[in-house]
């Protein structure tokens, strides 16, 4: 397999590819013969194109957008307008790179470095900044964060990892419609009670 | 490692996890060969537990309950409680079998037959006749059981899957106060004009 002739993209994007589903399996034990027998290319490969082990599984967990970058518009919109800035925000970025994004949801379901890295990218950087900048009172970000969150990452699973209709093909404008009163609602509606 | 001694517990266990592995990752395709390498057994052990590939694909992805009788007493619940028993159903079927559960949704993730199978478990069995049940229009139907499964799916993904606190430890209770005015909004409140 490690003879055959491949173009330089191809070969890259082979081994972001295979590193990526070995990676999720074993974590950062994996190899880079693993890595590369399962790419079916020479092991040097990867110092070439990545430099190291490390390089490349950075390059396999980057996300192609800084979600903060994405929110910071979203900091400044006026109070009732916050959910629908927010998910506005997140379908723009999310179809701009849906493939690249829904491979490190897949990652992150099988592998907790990833699944904490997304937690990471989701909550603290993206979703805590919005919350703690519309929520009425400051003990209630965690909870509302959680929550918009879930809504958040359902919404994603069922519109670009499971493909689910109407949710698949809607029109992001279709989607902030139905959604965002629920974020809305998360954001600064009221809690139970029991909230925290 | 074909020669290690192993209990048959362990055994077929050991199958099923990498069947869950292999099948996601190369589908129906796989062989019983692969199966029975990454789980160090010998090949004839699938026939000698499963009876075959097939029955072994049918045990990876069969569910150890049916939504349909879990949400069955949604369906005689008052309209106004119709998202808490709903929810409430959900939690108590997820908590008391997470672990196989949440093996299907990370399968699901990353193959097309597995999301399809879990589309229908969620969205046919469980979501769509709720909704049926208490949607004001029927033409609405579709548009509900969307939104109620996304939510749905992402306290799933976050709790269970992902385990995102607050949420991976709360209480169920706690859960559903915080995420039933949603999925009672999605099940019976208005929707926005472009509703189909």
């Amino acid at each position: 397999m490690s003879g055959r002739r491949k173009g330089p993209s191809t070969t890259r994007q082979e081994l972001l590819d295979a590193a990526r589903e070995v990676f999720a399996d074993r974590g950062e034990t994996a190899t880079t013969r693993e890595i590369a027998g399962k790419a079916g290319v020479d092991p040097a490969m990867i110092a070439h194109y990545f430099g190291s082990k490390g390089g490349l599984f950075r390059a396999v967990t980057s996300l192609p957008i800084d979600p903060a970058d994405l929110v910071a518009p979203v900091l400044d919109a006026p109070r009732e307008d916050a959910a629908r800035e927010l998910l506005t925000a997140l379908l723009t970025g999310w179809d701009a790179h849906s493939s690249v994004l829904s491979a490190v949801v897949r990652s992150a379901t099988r592998n907790k470095t990833l699944a904490a890295q997304m937690r990471s990218f989701i909550l603290d950087r993206a979703v805590r900044p919005v919350v703690g900048r519309f929520s009425p009172d400051p003990a209630e970000v965690e909870t509302r964060a959680a929550l918009v969150a879930s809504q958040a990452a359902g919404l994603i699973l069922a519109r670009y990892v499971l493909a689910w209709e109407p949710l698949a093909s809607a029109e992001p404008s279709w989607i902030v419609d139905h959604i965002a009163p629920t974020v809305q609602g998360y954001l600064t509606g009221p809690l139970p009670a029991s909230a925290g």
